[in-house]
């Protein structure tokens, strides 16, 4: 039986593109079908495009679902509901809150299907190259039928109970991330400002690279900031987004976080210019 | 003719040892002396102890110094500076403010001596290695001059020009510093509230080092944080120290630095009862 | 025809008792019957207590709701609503977001009933006093019917539109009170941290007062505040809670709030051991 | 004996000039020497205009010195020293750091003469007016013989001992005031965003006057800030200095500042383009 594929999006084509790659067949929906079309003729025999995602539960025992906003989500999640039955399993990939998650999964299991939410550590490079890590909550036995799926897609994939909880996870990761390129914006900042060369030998970028901090995100992200390329990865609204999201599960458990609280608050201030840029653009309110 | 050391503690000791396992004959003083004298058994033959910093000036062409606070370099650069004459220089490794640093180079240069800073980026470890950043401002030629033996106790070395900027560029790295610890401590704070695993399988550590985030820094104190082991690599009221040089430097600049003011006010917090451990016990006053 | 009033708490009990003492019948229901009961003792012939929110409804053309918390909101409001129909009018007082007002007002509005959201400005003394300021949104006959009620309840009464506009206004003033409470704290922290007087003559608090900044909330909450007296007039947990709406509110509508995300975080660090106490206890998490 | 006055600037002239309305003769000096001029000539017979601020001391028993900033008390004080001596005393009522002011009494005292710090809390009006607060520190002998002057310049004095200790409640009063505006901005700011009426009927400054929170500094700053009039009774350059000494007293005395760190940086991100400009053109870097 076909695999179900909803969301042909930046990250959905490369997840989708390495289960093809796999071998495996798809039945796939997105909004924009050219999309669809477009996967369907690079991998000949192997795509489905149907017309509704309702459709892809009702040919599929297992689908993904890659949709890359709240907004999203909850437009599309009624037809897929409306399809769910015995039988069908709809695995979550999306980065949404821990409560949407539960809301979807309630609703998935009292129409007598499984849920499973697997939020994704990773941009749409390592999607393309199946190095994702996936974050999963939800139903037990889905996780373990996923799997050889997710080892297809990922270079890992970790457990963490209830539903939610894999969505959890990613907000603190996303936070520490988002932390951590304020944090640079910050030193590239000061540093130019100090009229201190941020970039070439003996700048900022190359200090940090030869020592104890050195991270695959700021020697990706350190040269394209000083040059103002903020071509999105990862864009600063859907940062911002999850900033206010682990913003929200810190108050719920108590745990005041003044750091991310003041990286929000950059990220607030740049989202009405540079929200569809990359996260990196934060840089823009910091730099003189 | 000998080289002057003059302060053999943690970052000194190591320093002072890789000159001397090149070879380098060095007339050594350190307010404790059993630790020069412990330096000198083990090289034999190529240590003197003298009594007095003056003393070391005296016999040495060139003399790095490595105290580690403001309050020591206070007390002994009179000493140093009564020595200092023509033929006669200084290389300061310690980390103090750029203005500190433009006070000595002043006050040697008056007595007709060459002044180099020159602080390090790096630990007790790449100090022992061999492995330190040179960050270096000053006097050109003494630079020039002193490359091979940064080069025999560091991996790399940079001049940014005129006294002062060297230790902006310290403040700068070691802001970043400060703001990543912190920044790993919100989330394994958050992490641990929520019922997440932060270390293991799965933790929030594991999912860190797997992705684009992966850094020394997260690897070396993440797991120690979570045991409560805070063992000082760097002490947290020297860290607390930089953070609030480098808000200086960004308040003469009119570089807000809100995330940096936020990473201060936490250190501050932990820092009466914290200050002797390891900066990671930023933590302390993080978790719940 | 008696006037409805559902919920007599801290704020709920001045309220109805200043329409009572100006003559008005009422149709009351609390959770606690006992307090209604008490209320009707008090005004003998005025009160008439039901044993449901929605007999309340039933009962009068007009109904105010003065309900502490969301979850009492949510728990009370089907019972309200069940009984809505034409020429029935629910004014609700308590402060919630802007999204709970307006998904309120949609129920009650196809239910041919008529919706004013009407959060006051004022704690427990003024509420007994009359003297509470009304920021209303929502129907504007209703407003204009209702404000001589709201004259007996308040000094000032003010209509902003829509509805959601006036609990809006009301985050943002109770966001300034966050934020000067805790500005209040910290000079509180400082001042007894430099070993300087607090209170007395010459005390930062008789200093403030005698300048420019001199204000009812630092009159009122310093001297208990230096006596670890926090009696609540507004519980801590609600002061966070519209903080947290207030900075959803500033997200939402793009504006940063570095300020009240800081102290918004110092609410949340105390939320636990303090909830129940007054919101002036956010300074035990500031002194030493 | 005459009485000296040295600084006749926006907030000396206030004070000299309550001096010479109460009787009292002056010896005056001010580096714009027509300022000194207008002010005698403004009150013929009673002021004498020297050419320097040591001709001052010389004529005088006890001078009062008010001059703005750092770098000008820097630039006088040598000419002030060198004509202290045994039977002259010297009254500084600018606003320096507690060190500032213990380097100056150290060196007059030394120089057998007497000091006192007597930072004012208040403005140009208060000023004028006669309604300064004295925030004193130093010679408790002086402090009593100049009460009478004290009380024809202002409202109140206080005595907090030791030099340094008045500086210190006059940084903690200041960093309070920073705090409150900053607070006052965010809220102008969110109310704009959320299309909420900030001035006239019912709007937050007409709320905020009905409340508990009702002060002289949001009635009088308010109105102003909404019209983009920052014309300066307090420019943000000097209230941003005293946010960032304030802070350092924190760090100093172990106390975290998180409110004050996140309006310090709000001062700093308008100090290039407004430092001259009252300081409620933080507002500006606030609404959008």
């Amino acid at each position: 039986m076909a695999t179900g594929f909803i969301g042909i999006g930046i990250m959905g084509e490369g997840m989708a593109g390495c289960l093809l790659k796999a071998g495996k067949a798809l039945v796939v929906w997105n909004r924009d079908a050219s999309k669809a079309q477009k996967l369907a003729a690079a991998h000949p025999g192997l795509v489905t495009v149907v017309s509704s995602a309702g459709e892809v539960i009702d040919a599929c025992a297992v689908t993904y679902s890659m949709l890359s906003t709240l907004e999203a989500s909850e437009a599309v999640f009624p037809s897929i509901l409306a399809s769910i039955k015995q039988g069908k399993s709809l695995v979550d990939c999306a980065t949404l809150t821990p409560e949407r998650m539960q809301t979807m999964a309630s609703a998935v299991e009292i129409a007598q299907g499984r849920f499973l939410e697997a939020p994704v550590s990773g941009s749409k490079a390592p999607a393309a190259q199946g190095a994702l890590i996936f974050l999963c909550g939800g139903d037990k036995s889905l996780y373990e039928e996923c799997k050889p799926d997710l080892a297809i897609m990922g270079k890992a994939d970790f457990y963490y109970g209830s539903t939610g909880a894999g969505s959890k996870m990613k907000l603190v990761v996303n936070m520490v991330m988002g932390n951590m390129m304020c944090a640079l914006g910050e030193g590239l900042a000061l540093c130019q400002a100090s009229e201190l060369p941020a970039d070439n030998e003996g700048g900022l970028l190359k200090v940090l690279d030869l020592g104890i901090m050195s991270n695959g995100l700021f020697k990706l992200k350190g040269p394209k900031m000083l040059k103002g390329d903020h071509a999105p990865n990862f864009p600063l609204k859907h940062a911002q987004k999850d900033m206010r999201f682990a913003l929200q599960l810190g108050d719920q458990v108590s745990t005041p976080l003044p750091l991310a609280a003041a990286a929000n608050a950059a990220y607030i201030a740049q989202r009405a210019d540079h929200g569809d840029e990359d996260f990196s653009a934060v840089f823009e309110g910091q730099k003189k």
